[in-house]
Protein backbone atom coordinates (compact mmCIF):
# COMPACT_ATOMS: atom_id res chain seq x y z
CA UNK A 1 0.00 0.00 0.00
CA UNK A 2 2.82 2.79 0.50
CA UNK A 3 4.22 1.64 -2.64
CA UNK A 4 0.92 2.34 -4.17
CA UNK A 5 0.80 5.60 -2.84
CA UNK A 6 4.34 6.82 -3.18
CA UNK A 7 3.56 5.94 -6.94
CA UNK A 8 0.66 8.31 -6.65
CA UNK A 9 2.19 11.04 -5.66
CA UNK A 10 5.69 10.55 -7.30
CA UNK A 11 6.20 12.00 -10.82
CA UNK A 12 8.71 10.25 -13.39
CA UNK A 13 12.14 11.01 -14.61
CA UNK A 14 12.38 11.50 -18.06
CA UNK A 15 14.86 12.81 -20.94
CA UNK A 16 13.80 15.48 -23.04
CA UNK A 17 16.09 16.55 -25.87
CA UNK A 18 17.16 17.41 -29.94
CA UNK A 19 19.08 14.94 -31.29
CA UNK A 20 21.04 14.92 -34.64
CA UNK A 21 20.73 11.97 -37.11
CA UNK A 22 24.12 10.89 -36.42
CA UNK A 23 24.01 11.26 -32.43
CA UNK A 24 24.99 15.04 -31.12
CA UNK A 25 23.26 17.39 -28.84
CA UNK A 26 25.57 19.98 -30.21
CA UNK A 27 27.76 20.12 -33.04
CA UNK A 28 31.53 20.92 -33.16
CA UNK A 29 32.14 24.65 -32.54
CA UNK A 30 29.18 25.42 -30.48
CA UNK A 31 30.72 27.15 -27.47
CA UNK A 32 30.56 30.04 -25.13
CA UNK A 33 33.83 31.23 -26.75
CA UNK A 34 32.35 31.24 -30.43
CA UNK A 35 28.58 31.77 -29.10
CA UNK A 36 28.68 35.41 -31.27
CA UNK A 37 30.22 33.94 -34.53
CA UNK A 38 28.09 31.26 -35.59
CA UNK A 39 29.99 30.87 -38.97
CA UNK A 40 32.76 29.10 -36.78
CA UNK A 41 32.82 25.30 -38.24
CA UNK A 42 29.07 26.42 -39.40
CA UNK A 43 27.81 25.73 -36.08
CA UNK A 44 24.75 27.90 -35.84
CA UNK A 45 23.32 26.79 -39.09
CA UNK A 46 24.03 23.20 -38.16
CA UNK A 47 22.11 24.15 -34.62
CA UNK A 48 19.37 25.62 -36.75
CA UNK A 49 18.75 22.29 -38.62
CA UNK A 50 18.64 20.95 -35.48
CA UNK A 51 16.17 22.95 -33.89
CA UNK A 52 14.10 23.61 -37.44
CA UNK A 53 11.40 21.32 -35.77
CA UNK A 54 10.47 23.76 -33.02
CA UNK A 55 11.28 27.23 -34.26
CA UNK A 56 8.13 28.03 -35.91
CA UNK A 57 6.04 25.91 -32.95
CA UNK A 58 3.35 28.57 -31.52
CA UNK A 59 4.05 27.47 -27.75
CA UNK A 60 7.52 27.01 -28.31
CA UNK A 61 7.87 30.94 -29.61
CA UNK A 62 5.37 32.45 -27.20
CA UNK A 63 7.81 30.78 -24.50
CA UNK A 64 10.69 32.07 -26.17
CA UNK A 65 9.47 35.49 -26.26
CA UNK A 66 10.04 35.68 -30.42
CA UNK A 67 6.61 36.75 -31.53
CA UNK A 68 3.62 35.54 -32.26
CA UNK A 69 1.88 33.31 -34.76
CA UNK A 70 3.52 30.13 -35.33
CA UNK A 71 1.88 26.28 -35.88
CA UNK A 72 -0.33 25.03 -33.89
CA UNK A 73 -0.68 20.99 -34.80
CA UNK A 74 0.11 18.22 -33.57
CA UNK A 75 4.03 19.12 -32.71
CA UNK A 76 2.75 22.05 -30.70
CA UNK A 77 0.34 20.13 -28.80
CA UNK A 78 2.92 17.38 -27.81
CA UNK A 79 5.70 20.09 -27.04
CA UNK A 80 2.69 21.88 -24.96
CA UNK A 81 1.81 18.87 -22.87
CA UNK A 82 5.61 17.97 -22.59
CA UNK A 83 6.27 21.30 -21.18
CA UNK A 84 2.91 21.32 -18.67
CA UNK A 85 3.86 17.60 -16.59
CA UNK A 86 7.68 19.06 -15.98
CA UNK A 87 7.86 19.84 -12.02
CA UNK A 88 11.51 20.44 -12.81
CA UNK A 89 13.99 20.57 -14.54
CA UNK A 90 17.88 19.49 -14.48
CA UNK A 91 20.70 20.68 -16.66
CA UNK A 92 24.17 20.81 -16.76
CA UNK A 93 26.61 24.21 -16.23
CA UNK A 94 27.44 24.17 -19.84
CA UNK A 95 24.06 24.32 -20.77
CA UNK A 96 23.11 26.80 -17.93
CA UNK A 97 26.22 29.44 -19.49
CA UNK A 98 24.73 29.06 -23.26
CA UNK A 99 20.71 29.86 -21.98
CA UNK A 100 22.03 32.41 -19.91
CA UNK A 101 23.14 34.51 -23.01
CA UNK A 102 20.09 33.38 -24.96
CA UNK A 103 16.54 33.27 -22.65
CA UNK A 104 14.53 36.08 -22.61
CA UNK A 105 14.97 37.81 -19.16
CA UNK A 106 11.79 35.74 -18.38
CA UNK A 107 13.45 32.08 -18.19
CA UNK A 108 11.47 29.33 -20.20
CA UNK A 109 10.89 26.91 -17.58
CA UNK A 110 8.99 28.24 -14.91
CA UNK A 111 9.69 25.98 -12.69
CA UNK A 112 13.42 25.13 -10.12
CA UNK A 113 15.89 24.56 -12.71
CA UNK A 114 18.44 22.87 -10.75
CA UNK A 115 21.84 22.91 -12.80
CA UNK A 116 24.72 20.97 -11.91
CA UNK A 117 27.93 22.89 -11.23
CA UNK A 118 31.29 22.76 -9.29
CA UNK A 119 30.66 26.30 -8.37
CA UNK A 120 29.26 27.70 -5.34
CA UNK A 121 26.29 30.44 -5.85
CA UNK A 122 23.26 31.50 -4.71
CA UNK A 123 19.57 30.57 -6.05
CA UNK A 124 18.98 32.62 -9.13
CA UNK A 125 15.41 33.94 -9.62
CA UNK A 126 14.04 34.88 -12.85
CA UNK A 127 10.17 36.71 -13.64
CA UNK A 128 7.97 34.07 -14.72
CA UNK A 129 8.58 31.40 -12.24
CA UNK A 130 12.06 29.79 -13.31
CA UNK A 131 14.31 29.29 -10.48
CA UNK A 132 18.07 28.32 -11.09
CA UNK A 133 19.40 26.17 -8.01
CA UNK A 134 22.89 25.52 -8.54
CA UNK A 135 23.82 22.39 -6.68
CA UNK A 136 27.55 20.94 -5.84
CA UNK A 137 26.63 17.60 -4.31
CA UNK A 138 26.09 15.43 -7.58
CA UNK A 139 23.36 13.98 -10.02
CA UNK A 140 21.86 12.08 -7.28
CA UNK A 141 21.32 15.05 -5.07
CA UNK A 142 20.12 17.05 -7.65
CA UNK A 143 17.45 14.74 -8.90
CA UNK A 144 16.14 14.51 -5.05
CA UNK A 145 15.74 18.20 -4.97
CA UNK A 146 14.25 18.17 -8.24
CA UNK A 147 11.78 15.34 -6.75
CA UNK A 148 10.57 17.69 -3.91
CA UNK A 149 9.75 20.46 -5.69
CA UNK A 150 7.96 18.15 -8.53
CA UNK A 151 5.87 16.49 -6.33
CA UNK A 152 2.90 14.53 -8.49
CA UNK A 153 4.57 16.71 -11.34
CA UNK A 154 7.46 15.24 -12.97
CA UNK A 155 11.29 15.70 -13.77
CA UNK A 156 13.01 16.73 -16.88
CA UNK A 157 16.56 15.82 -17.60
CA UNK A 158 17.39 18.35 -20.17
CA UNK A 159 20.49 17.77 -20.66
CA UNK A 160 23.56 18.23 -22.17
CA UNK A 161 25.16 15.18 -23.23
CA UNK A 162 26.96 14.47 -19.76
CA UNK A 163 24.08 15.30 -17.58
CA UNK A 164 21.79 12.44 -19.53
CA UNK A 165 24.96 10.30 -19.49
CA UNK A 166 24.83 10.71 -15.46
CA UNK A 167 21.69 9.94 -15.71
CA UNK A 168 21.03 6.86 -17.65
CA UNK A 169 24.11 5.39 -15.84
CA UNK A 170 21.95 5.72 -12.76
CA UNK A 171 19.63 3.87 -14.16
CA UNK A 172 16.68 6.59 -13.15
CA UNK A 173 15.66 7.44 -16.24
CA UNK A 174 11.98 6.22 -16.78
CA UNK A 175 11.11 7.81 -20.42
CA UNK A 176 13.71 8.95 -23.05
CA UNK A 177 12.09 11.40 -25.59
CA UNK A 178 14.04 12.85 -28.53
CA UNK A 179 13.65 14.68 -31.52
CA UNK A 180 15.49 13.10 -33.99
CA UNK A 181 16.66 15.55 -36.69
CA UNK A 182 17.75 14.81 -40.21
CA UNK A 183 21.16 16.21 -40.08
CA UNK A 184 24.46 15.08 -39.98
CA UNK A 185 26.88 17.29 -37.73
CA UNK A 186 29.98 15.38 -38.22
CA UNK A 187 30.91 15.74 -34.76
CA UNK A 188 30.08 17.80 -31.50
CA UNK A 189 29.04 16.24 -28.38
CA UNK A 190 27.55 12.80 -28.01
CA UNK A 191 24.48 11.83 -26.66
CA UNK A 192 25.25 8.03 -26.44
CA UNK A 193 29.06 7.37 -25.07
CA UNK A 194 30.31 6.64 -21.79
CA UNK A 195 27.58 4.28 -20.80
CA UNK A 196 27.58 1.19 -18.89
CA UNK A 197 26.00 -1.51 -17.44
CA UNK A 198 23.84 0.46 -14.82
CA UNK A 199 22.12 1.56 -17.94
CA UNK A 200 18.21 0.99 -18.48
CA UNK A 201 17.19 -0.83 -21.30
CA UNK A 202 14.14 0.65 -23.14
CA UNK A 203 11.04 -0.13 -25.28
CA UNK A 204 9.38 1.69 -28.24
CA UNK A 205 6.30 3.80 -26.74
CA UNK A 206 5.10 6.44 -29.01
CA UNK A 207 6.50 7.79 -32.94
CA UNK A 208 5.17 11.60 -34.30
CA UNK A 209 6.03 11.63 -37.26
CA UNK A 210 7.14 15.45 -38.18
CA UNK A 211 8.71 16.80 -40.97
CA UNK A 212 11.39 18.00 -39.58
CA UNK A 213 12.25 15.85 -36.96
CA UNK A 214 11.08 12.53 -35.60
CA UNK A 215 9.53 12.49 -32.39
CA UNK A 216 10.85 9.27 -30.68
CA UNK A 217 9.37 8.22 -27.17
CA UNK A 218 10.83 5.23 -25.18
CA UNK A 219 9.84 3.79 -22.25
CA UNK A 220 11.90 1.71 -19.43
CA UNK A 221 11.09 -2.17 -19.83
CA UNK B 1 18.76 14.70 -73.38
CA UNK B 2 21.68 12.48 -72.17
CA UNK B 3 21.34 12.97 -68.68
CA UNK B 4 17.96 12.35 -68.56
CA UNK B 5 18.67 8.82 -70.28
CA UNK B 6 20.53 8.28 -67.68
CA UNK B 7 18.87 8.80 -65.01
CA UNK B 8 16.02 6.51 -66.22
CA UNK B 9 18.17 3.67 -66.85
CA UNK B 10 20.85 3.59 -63.45
CA UNK B 11 19.43 2.99 -60.18
CA UNK B 12 19.80 4.56 -56.85
CA UNK B 13 22.50 4.02 -54.22
CA UNK B 14 20.87 3.13 -50.90
CA UNK B 15 22.34 2.38 -47.77
CA UNK B 16 19.68 -0.55 -45.24
CA UNK B 17 20.92 -1.40 -42.27
CA UNK B 18 20.10 -2.22 -38.65
CA UNK B 19 20.90 -0.11 -35.92
CA UNK B 20 20.90 0.48 -32.04
CA UNK B 21 19.29 3.45 -30.19
CA UNK B 22 22.77 4.61 -29.41
CA UNK B 23 24.02 4.30 -32.52
CA UNK B 24 26.09 0.93 -33.08
CA UNK B 25 25.63 -1.39 -36.13
CA UNK B 26 27.05 -4.62 -33.96
CA UNK B 27 27.89 -4.68 -30.23
CA UNK B 28 30.93 -5.13 -28.67
CA UNK B 29 32.31 -8.64 -28.41
CA UNK B 30 30.41 -10.06 -31.61
CA UNK B 31 33.55 -10.82 -33.44
CA UNK B 32 34.52 -14.21 -35.61
CA UNK B 33 36.63 -15.17 -32.45
CA UNK B 34 33.75 -15.11 -29.94
CA UNK B 35 31.25 -16.29 -33.04
CA UNK B 36 30.66 -19.57 -30.86
CA UNK B 37 30.44 -17.78 -27.33
CA UNK B 38 27.25 -15.30 -28.43
CA UNK B 39 27.60 -15.14 -24.01
CA UNK B 40 30.69 -13.28 -24.45
CA UNK B 41 30.21 -9.71 -23.63
CA UNK B 42 26.18 -10.96 -23.82
CA UNK B 43 26.94 -9.87 -27.92
CA UNK B 44 24.31 -12.64 -28.96
CA UNK B 45 21.67 -11.29 -26.20
CA UNK B 46 22.42 -7.69 -28.02
CA UNK B 47 22.63 -8.98 -31.85
CA UNK B 48 19.28 -10.50 -30.77
CA UNK B 49 17.20 -7.39 -30.01
CA UNK B 50 18.69 -5.85 -33.01
CA UNK B 51 17.43 -7.95 -34.80
CA UNK B 52 13.89 -8.58 -33.14
CA UNK B 53 12.24 -6.75 -36.30
CA UNK B 54 13.10 -8.76 -38.89
CA UNK B 55 13.54 -12.56 -37.23
CA UNK B 56 9.69 -13.16 -37.16
CA UNK B 57 9.15 -11.65 -41.09
CA UNK B 58 8.01 -13.91 -43.32
CA UNK B 59 9.84 -13.10 -45.94
CA UNK B 60 13.18 -13.12 -44.21
CA UNK B 61 11.93 -16.51 -42.46
CA UNK B 62 12.13 -17.79 -46.03
CA UNK B 63 15.11 -15.87 -47.12
CA UNK B 64 17.41 -17.17 -44.30
CA UNK B 65 15.14 -20.80 -44.69
CA UNK B 66 14.65 -20.22 -40.73
CA UNK B 67 11.47 -22.56 -41.37
CA UNK B 68 7.77 -21.53 -42.24
CA UNK B 69 5.64 -19.43 -40.92
CA UNK B 70 6.19 -15.80 -39.68
CA UNK B 71 4.26 -12.43 -40.14
CA UNK B 72 2.76 -10.83 -43.42
CA UNK B 73 1.90 -7.27 -42.54
CA UNK B 74 3.70 -3.92 -43.45
CA UNK B 75 6.83 -4.64 -42.49
CA UNK B 76 7.21 -7.87 -44.56
CA UNK B 77 6.02 -6.11 -47.08
CA UNK B 78 8.50 -3.08 -46.99
CA UNK B 79 11.40 -5.79 -47.17
CA UNK B 80 10.18 -7.82 -49.90
CA UNK B 81 10.24 -4.61 -51.92
CA UNK B 82 13.50 -3.71 -50.45
CA UNK B 83 15.20 -6.30 -51.39
CA UNK B 84 13.19 -6.58 -55.04
CA UNK B 85 14.81 -3.52 -55.70
CA UNK B 86 18.32 -4.40 -54.86
CA UNK B 87 20.85 -5.65 -58.11
CA UNK B 88 23.59 -5.54 -56.44
CA UNK B 89 24.75 -5.87 -52.94
CA UNK B 90 28.40 -4.28 -51.67
CA UNK B 91 29.57 -4.78 -48.00
CA UNK B 92 32.76 -4.90 -45.82
CA UNK B 93 35.24 -7.82 -45.64
CA UNK B 94 34.30 -8.64 -41.62
CA UNK B 95 30.65 -8.76 -42.80
CA UNK B 96 30.86 -11.39 -45.56
CA UNK B 97 33.07 -13.31 -42.98
CA UNK B 98 30.49 -13.19 -40.35
CA UNK B 99 27.80 -13.89 -43.01
CA UNK B 100 29.85 -16.80 -44.36
CA UNK B 101 29.53 -18.69 -40.99
CA UNK B 102 25.77 -17.74 -40.84
CA UNK B 103 24.30 -17.80 -43.82
CA UNK B 104 22.79 -21.09 -45.78
CA UNK B 105 24.25 -21.92 -48.48
CA UNK B 106 21.69 -20.08 -50.72
CA UNK B 107 22.77 -17.07 -49.19
CA UNK B 108 20.56 -14.36 -48.74
CA UNK B 109 21.25 -12.15 -51.64
CA UNK B 110 20.46 -13.72 -54.79
CA UNK B 111 22.59 -10.59 -56.57
CA UNK B 112 26.24 -10.31 -57.56
CA UNK B 113 28.14 -8.78 -53.96
CA UNK B 114 30.60 -7.09 -53.91
CA UNK B 115 32.85 -7.22 -51.19
CA UNK B 116 35.68 -4.67 -49.88
CA UNK B 117 38.81 -6.22 -49.15
CA UNK B 118 42.65 -6.38 -49.78
CA UNK B 119 42.55 -9.85 -50.27
CA UNK B 120 42.74 -11.60 -53.43
CA UNK B 121 40.41 -13.96 -54.33
CA UNK B 122 38.30 -15.42 -57.17
CA UNK B 123 34.56 -14.92 -57.24
CA UNK B 124 32.39 -17.55 -55.19
CA UNK B 125 29.06 -18.06 -56.68
CA UNK B 126 26.69 -19.81 -54.40
CA UNK B 127 23.30 -21.34 -55.29
CA UNK B 128 20.37 -18.98 -55.56
CA UNK B 129 22.22 -16.26 -57.94
CA UNK B 130 24.30 -14.52 -55.32
CA UNK B 131 27.92 -14.13 -56.70
CA UNK B 132 30.82 -12.71 -54.02
CA UNK B 133 33.36 -10.60 -56.03
CA UNK B 134 36.26 -9.77 -53.72
CA UNK B 135 37.46 -6.08 -54.92
CA UNK B 136 40.69 -4.83 -53.93
CA UNK B 137 40.77 -1.64 -55.87
CA UNK B 138 38.25 0.80 -53.54
CA UNK B 139 34.97 1.66 -52.74
CA UNK B 140 34.51 3.55 -55.93
CA UNK B 141 35.59 0.74 -58.22
CA UNK B 142 33.33 -1.80 -56.12
CA UNK B 143 30.26 0.95 -56.67
CA UNK B 144 31.29 0.70 -60.87
CA UNK B 145 30.72 -2.81 -60.60
CA UNK B 146 28.28 -2.73 -58.68
CA UNK B 147 25.90 -0.47 -60.97
CA UNK B 148 27.22 -1.85 -63.99
CA UNK B 149 25.89 -5.36 -63.16
CA UNK B 150 22.46 -4.07 -61.12
CA UNK B 151 21.10 -2.15 -64.64
CA UNK B 152 18.41 0.07 -63.82
CA UNK B 153 17.84 -1.79 -60.35
CA UNK B 154 19.53 -0.16 -57.32
CA UNK B 155 23.06 -0.60 -55.39
CA UNK B 156 22.68 -1.49 -51.73
CA UNK B 157 25.17 -0.62 -49.37
CA UNK B 158 24.64 -3.78 -46.75
CA UNK B 159 27.40 -2.55 -44.15
CA UNK B 160 29.51 -2.94 -41.78
CA UNK B 161 29.96 0.34 -40.37
CA UNK B 162 32.99 1.33 -41.99
CA UNK B 163 31.86 0.61 -45.47
CA UNK B 164 28.93 2.62 -45.23
CA UNK B 165 30.96 5.45 -44.01
CA UNK B 166 33.36 5.17 -46.86
CA UNK B 167 30.38 5.91 -49.13
CA UNK B 168 28.87 8.40 -46.98
CA UNK B 169 32.13 10.51 -47.08
CA UNK B 170 31.88 10.08 -50.85
CA UNK B 171 29.01 11.94 -51.13
CA UNK B 172 27.30 9.24 -53.42
CA UNK B 173 24.59 7.87 -51.35
CA UNK B 174 21.22 8.83 -52.58
CA UNK B 175 19.07 7.10 -49.88
CA UNK B 176 19.18 6.00 -46.25
CA UNK B 177 17.39 4.00 -44.77
CA UNK B 178 18.07 2.42 -40.56
CA UNK B 179 15.70 0.01 -38.47
CA UNK B 180 16.38 1.71 -35.79
CA UNK B 181 16.20 -0.55 -32.78
CA UNK B 182 15.41 0.59 -28.93
CA UNK B 183 18.51 -0.98 -27.24
CA UNK B 184 21.37 0.34 -25.72
CA UNK B 185 24.51 -1.22 -26.53
CA UNK B 186 26.82 1.03 -24.80
CA UNK B 187 29.86 0.13 -27.30
CA UNK B 188 30.52 -1.29 -30.05
CA UNK B 189 30.74 -0.66 -33.60
CA UNK B 190 29.26 2.94 -34.28
CA UNK B 191 27.92 3.94 -37.72
CA UNK B 192 28.34 7.76 -37.44
CA UNK B 193 31.68 8.64 -37.25
CA UNK B 194 34.53 9.19 -39.09
CA UNK B 195 32.75 11.71 -41.37
CA UNK B 196 33.60 15.13 -43.01
CA UNK B 197 33.16 17.49 -45.61
CA UNK B 198 32.14 15.56 -48.39
CA UNK B 199 28.92 13.86 -46.72
CA UNK B 200 25.47 14.49 -48.05
CA UNK B 201 22.53 16.00 -46.29
CA UNK B 202 18.98 14.53 -45.76
CA UNK B 203 16.04 14.71 -45.40
CA UNK B 204 13.52 12.90 -43.39
CA UNK B 205 11.25 10.87 -46.46
CA UNK B 206 9.19 8.54 -44.51
CA UNK B 207 8.28 6.82 -41.39
CA UNK B 208 7.27 3.05 -40.71
CA UNK B 209 6.40 2.73 -36.90
CA UNK B 210 6.93 -0.68 -35.81
CA UNK B 211 6.79 -2.81 -32.37
CA UNK B 212 10.44 -3.72 -32.00
CA UNK B 213 12.03 -0.96 -34.42
CA UNK B 214 11.67 2.07 -36.09
CA UNK B 215 11.76 2.49 -39.81
CA UNK B 216 13.61 5.62 -40.73
CA UNK B 217 13.83 6.44 -44.31
CA UNK B 218 15.86 9.51 -45.35
CA UNK B 219 16.43 10.85 -49.11
CA UNK B 220 19.74 13.14 -49.94
CA UNK B 221 18.91 16.72 -50.17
Amino acid sequence: MLFAAESRTMGKVFVNIGLSLDGYMAPDGMTIENWERPEHKNWGAKWGSLMAWIINQQYFRDNLKLGPGGETGVVNDMLRKTTERIGANIMGKRMFDQGARSWPEEAPFHTPVYVLTHEKREAWVRPGGTTFYFVNDGPERALELARESAGARDVRIAGGADVVQQYLNLGVVEELEIALAPVLFCGGRRLFENLGEGVSQFRIDKVVDGPHATHLRYVRK
